[in-house]
C-alpha cells in the first residue's frame, strides 16, 4: 500500500544547516537549531510555532551539537503547534509510525512508514482487558472497583498499554528497528477504550444522557501513558462523538471517503458495536447500537477473529449434503470468523436446519437419505443444548470439534437484528430509502471476506444488488493509517466530528420496535426481501 | 506594590456557564467545558487554541462535573495557546503565583497575587547548591563529575529544586495557602543557573565560544523538574541571549524600562557576575564579566547577603575616629553586605588605612594621635594576614569579631576594577560618554542601599553626578514579577533579547586592558574621578 497520501505526515523530517557556534555568534544551541529549522519548514508549516518540549531538550541539544550543528531534525507536526524533538547527522531511511485500531476484543496495528506511507510491518493482539470483563459494559463496572489497592480503572490501562507495548515489540522486531525509532501513533477506538487507554473515568459512558468525560483529547506523548514508543512520538487520538460513537467510525469515515461523496452512501462497521454512518459530502448522520460481539469473535464459544484456522467461507451443498469450509490460510479449522458465520447461517436456513427464528431445528421432514444423515450427523446434543458440527473433532485443527451452539446462534441473530434495525432507523430518520444508496460500505474486520448475500439471506443487510456493497476492511485501522500520512485526514478527522448529527439509539424507541421485527429470518415481514426463498423444511429436498 | 501592571497575567480565570448534558446534548464534559470558556475568552486571546494538557484531563473532568457544570476554569496564557488546567466553582479570592530571582549564592521569591498584582509573601533562601561549589565554574566542573552514582548535574538539580521547594512551603505558610495553590512561576537567573534547573549540561558554557545548551526554553510544568506547586503551574524561564547574559537582566531590563527609554541610559547588575546593558529603546549592547562574588556576600569571609544583622552603613568620622556602623533591622553586626563593604572601602581609603593599590595598610604617617590608636586597635594580625576589625566580638552578633579580611579586600578590588573596565568597554564600543547617560539604574542585592558616592570614590562608578544614580533594588525579581502580571512583559522579554547586541568581555583585549586600569583607588587615571580626593597617608589628620 504505497502512498496512502502525499500530504503532510504527523513526524517530519527537516535537513538543517547551520554556522557551527562562533565568538561572533554564540546563539545557543538549541536556539541555533530552531532558527536553522524555522528557514527549512515547507511554507505549510511557516506560520507555526516551532517548539522545543521540555523533555527533548537535553537529548535534541547534544544530539545536534554531536552531528556538528547539521543534519536532520525530527518534528511533530500538530494542528497548532510544531515540535522539535529529535536530530540526526544521517536522513532517515525511514520514519516508522504505528497505527492502531484499537478494539474491545481485538487490537490491530500496522507500522507505516511516514516517508512514504509503505506499510512495514502488521500484528494483532487479543485485549489484555478481556480477563476483566468482556464486554465494555462489565469492564465499566469492573474499572469502578478496587483490588489489592489499586483501582480497576487503572488495572485496564495497565492491561491495554501492556497489549500494546507487546505490539509494538511485535512491529518493531518485524521491521528490524528499535521500539523508540516509532515515532507516532494513532489511535482510532471506540470511546470507551479510548477512555480506559488515557485512564480517565468511563463512569458517565453509560449511565444516561451517556455522557464521555472527552471527546476530542489534544495530542500528547506516548510516555505519558507508558507506551514504549519513543518517548516523544505524538499520540493522535480520533476523536468520538458520543459515548456509542467512537473514534473509529471517524477513522471508517476518513477511509472510505463517505464525507467527500456527492452521492449519498453508507458506512456499516461491525465490531463490538454496530456503527452506521449516512450521508455525503453535505451531510452525516449516524447511530451506533450494541450488535453484541458474536461477529467479532473471541466471545461466542467457538467464535474467533479472522486469523489463522478460521473458517471464513462455508458451503453446503444442498445436492450432495457435503459441507466445505476454507479456512484463512488453508490452515485446518479452529473456528469460525464473523464472515464464516454468516455464510454458515444463510446455509444452514436455505437447508432447513436453521428455523425462521434462528434455532437450530431437527426436523427433516421430506427430505432425502443423504439429508436426513447429515442431520442426524451434524447436530448434537452436548451440555449446552444443541449444537450443530461444523468441522468434526478428526478433522479441525486442535482435535475437538468445532461446534455451532444455539447460544451463539442467539448471539448472532440479536446481532443481525440490531444490525437492520439500526439501518432501517436510521435511513427513516432522513426519508432516505435503501434504494436511494449509492454504496454501501461494510467495515470491520466481519466485512473483510462478508458474503453480502449471505448476509442479505439472514437479513442483516437489506436486500440491494449485490454490486451496491463494497467491503472496506478494517477501516478504523486504515483510517488511522491516513492520519499518521496526511494532515488533511488530521483536520477532517475533527471537522467530521463537527458535521455529523448522531442518533441515540439506546432511548430510541423506534428501534426497539424495529429491532424486534428483525428477529426473524429474513424478517417477520419477508416482502423487504424479495431475492430471499421461503424455506419450508418439509420442502428441502 | 499594586498593580505591577494590568495586563493579562500568566493564569487567568475565566468565568464558565454551560448547559448540563442531556439526550439532546451529551457533547463531552471537557468539550463542553471547552466550548463554554471558548465564548468568554477575552477578546485578545481569541486567536489562540485552548488545549487542555494530558495530565489536566481527567481532574479537568471531574471537577468540572463536580461544579454542575459551570464555575470558573483556570487558564494558562501562553504566547502560542492557551491552556485549560483547573475548574472552580467559586470564583478565586486570589491566584498567587511565584517570581523568583535565582541567583548563583541565593534566591529570593515573592508570591505575587496575579488577581491584583499584590505581593503577598517574600522569602530568601542560601542556594543548596553552594555546598557543591562556591561559585559558577566549580559547579559546572562539579556537574560534570559523578558521585554515588548519581551525576553532579543531577545532584546540581536537586539542590537548587530543595531550596525552591522550601521557598514555596514558606511562601505559602506566610500567605496561609497551600503548595499547590501556586499557579504559575516565572524564573530570572543567569544563563548556568537556569541549565542547572532546568537539567541541562552547562560544559559548553564556559568553554570557548561560550554556547549555552538553550537560551529561549518553552514554557513547561512545574512537575517537569519536580517542584511542589502546582503541577499545572507554567514556568516561564526568562530568556538570556548569551553564556554570562543572563535571563536575570532581562528581568532588569523589563523591570527598569530601558528598552522603552528615548534617552540613553545604563543599567548596572552586581551579582556573580557584572552584567551591563547601554541602550534606549532604538538598540541595546550588553556585556557581563566575573565580577567576582565579593559583593554578593557568601562567599568573603565576612560578607553576607542584605539581611538582619548585615553590616549596610559605615561612617567613619576622622576627627573623633569613631566608626559607626547601621545594620540592618538594628540587630548586633554578624557581618557585612555588598553595600556595606563598599561604604567600608571607601571610608578606609579616604582615612588612609586602605591604599591606592587596595593593600590595607599600618602606616600612620603624621596622623594624631587618636588615628594611631584608632590603627592599632583595628588592625590586627591573624593566619590569614592583617585584617580590619568592623565590629569587635564584644559588640558583634555572635561572638567574634566582623572583620575585613585582606583576601576580602583583594576580591572586592577586582571586582571594583571589573566593573568600571565593563563600563568603559560598553560605552567605547559604541562610542558613548559617561556624561552623556541620562541615568545609570543600579541593580542587584548590591544595588537596593548603595552609596553611588562610596561607589565613585573607590573607582567602581563613574564620577558623575549622584542625580544620575537610581537604585533599582532587585530588578532581577521585580521583572520576574511582571512576566507573571503582562504579557506584554512575556513578549517584551523575548523581543529584547532579539534587540540586544552582546560583547563577550572574557576574549576582550580592551577589556582586560581597562580591568588593570581599574585595580588602584580610584584609578590609574585620576582625572577621570575629579571629586575624588588624593589621599595621601601622611596628609591624615
Amino acid at each position: 500500500m504505497k502512498n496512502i497520501t502525499d500530504q503532510q505526515p504527523l513526524v517530519t523530517e527537516i535537513s538543517v544547516v547551520t554556522e557551527p557556534p562562533s565568538l561572533q555568534d554564540n546563539t545557543a544551541d538549541i536556539d541555533r537549531l530552531r532558527i536553522g529549522a524555522r528557514k527549512k519548514l515547507p511554507p505549510a508549516l511557516e506560520a507555526r510555532p516551532l517548539v522545543v518540549p521540555f523533555a527533548a531538550m537535553a537529548g535534541l541539544g547534544r544530539r545536534f551539537r554531536q552531528a556538528g550543528f547539521g543534519g536532520n531534525a525530527l518534528v511533530n507536526v500538530l494542528p497548532h503547534e510544531l515540535q522539535l524533538v529529535d536530530f540526526h547527522q544521517e536522513i532517515s531511511a525511514n520514519i516508522p509510525a504505528m497505527a492502531l485500531d484499537l478494539g474491545t476484543t481485538h487490537l490491530e496495528a500496522t507500522l507505516v512508514d511516514l516517508t512514504g506511507g509503505e506499510i512495514m510491518a502488521h500484528a494483532h493482539a487479543a485485549n489484555g482487558q478481556m480477563r476483566y470483563g468482556a464486554d465494555i459494559l462489565s469492564r465499566i463496572h469492573y474499572a469502578e472497583g478496587h483490588d489489592e489497592g489499586s483501582s480497576g480503572l487503572v488495572r485496564l490501562q495497565q492491561a491495554v498499554v501492556t497489549t500494546i507495548n507487546k505490539m509494538v515489540d511485535d512491529l518493531a522486531g518485524q521491521a528490524g528497528i528499535q521500539q523508540e525509532d516509532i515515532r507516532a501513533l494513532s489511535v482510532s477506538g471506540n470511546t470507551t477504550m479510548v477512555h480506559f487507554l488515557l485512564g480517565l473515568s468511563p463512569h458517565h459512558i453509560c449511565r444516561e444522557p451517556y455522557t464521555p468525560l472527552i471527546g476530542r483529547p489534544d495530542p500528547f506523548f506516548a510516555q505519558d501513558i507508558g507506551l514504549h514508543i519513543n518517548q516523544h512520538a505524538p499520540v493522535w487520538i480520533l476523536p468520538s462523538i458520543g459515548s456509542y460513537f467512537g473514534g473509529d467510525l471517524i477513522a471508517g469515515i476518513l477511509a472510505s471517503g463517505l464525507d467527500r461523496m456527492e452521492k449519498t452512501s453508507m458506512l456499516i462497521d461491525v465490531g463490538t458495536n454496530a456503527e452506521v454512518v449516512l450521508g455525503n459530502r453535505d451531510w452525516l448522520i449516524a447511530c451506533a447500537g450494541a450488535a453484541g460481539p458474536a461477529l467479532e469473535g473471541g466471545v461466542a464459544k467457538m467464535g474467533m477473529r479472522a486469523g489463522p484456522g478460521a473458517i471464513e467461507h462455508v458451503l453446503l451443498d444442498r445436492e450432495s449434503w457435503r459441507l466445505q469450509v476454507r479456512t484463512i490460510e488453508d490452515q485446518p479449522a479452529v473456528g469460525i470468523c464473523g464472515s464464516g458465520l454468516i455464510e454458515l447461517v444463510a446455509q444452514l436456513f436455505l437447508a432447513g436446519i436453521v428455523d425462521i427464528r434462528g434455532k437450530l431445528c431437527r426436523q427433516t421432514g421430506a427430505g432425502s437419505e443423504k439429508r436426513r444423515a447429515f442431520v442426524q450427523e451434524r447436530l448434537v446434543e452436548g451440555e449446552d443444548g444443541l449444537s450443530f458440527v461444523v468441522v468434526p473433532a478428526e478433522e479441525s485443527g486442535h482435535g475437538k470439534p468445532v461446534l455451532l451452539a444455539q447460544v451463539d446462534l442467539d448471539a448472532m441473530m440479536r446481532s443481525k437484528a440490531a444490525m437492520y434495525a439500526i439501518l432501517t432507523t436510521l435511513t427513516s430518520q432522513v426519508g432516505v430509502e435503501f434504494s436511494d444508496l449509492d454504496h454501501i460500505y461494510v467495515a470491520g474486520a466481519f466485512g473483510k471476506h462478508i458474503d453480502p448475500k449471505a448476509a442479505i439471506t439472514l437479513g442483516m443487510l437489506p436486500d440491494l444488488p449485490l454490486s451496491t456493497y463494497v467491503p472496506v476492511g478494517n477501516s478504523s485501522l486504515h483510517g488511522a493509517e491516513r492520519i499518521l500520512m496526511s494532515e488533511e485526514a488530521r483536520l477532517r478527522s475533527m471537522d467530521i466530528g463537527r458535521k455529523i448529527t448522531y442518533i441515540e439509539l439506546n432511548v430510541n424507541q423506534e428501534f426497539m420496535l424495529r429491532f424486534s421485527g428483525s428477529r426473524f429470518i429474513p424478517h417477520t415481514d419477508p416482502a423487504l426481501f424479495p431475492s430471499v426463498p421461503v424455506v419450508r423444511v418439509e420442502d428441502v429436498p
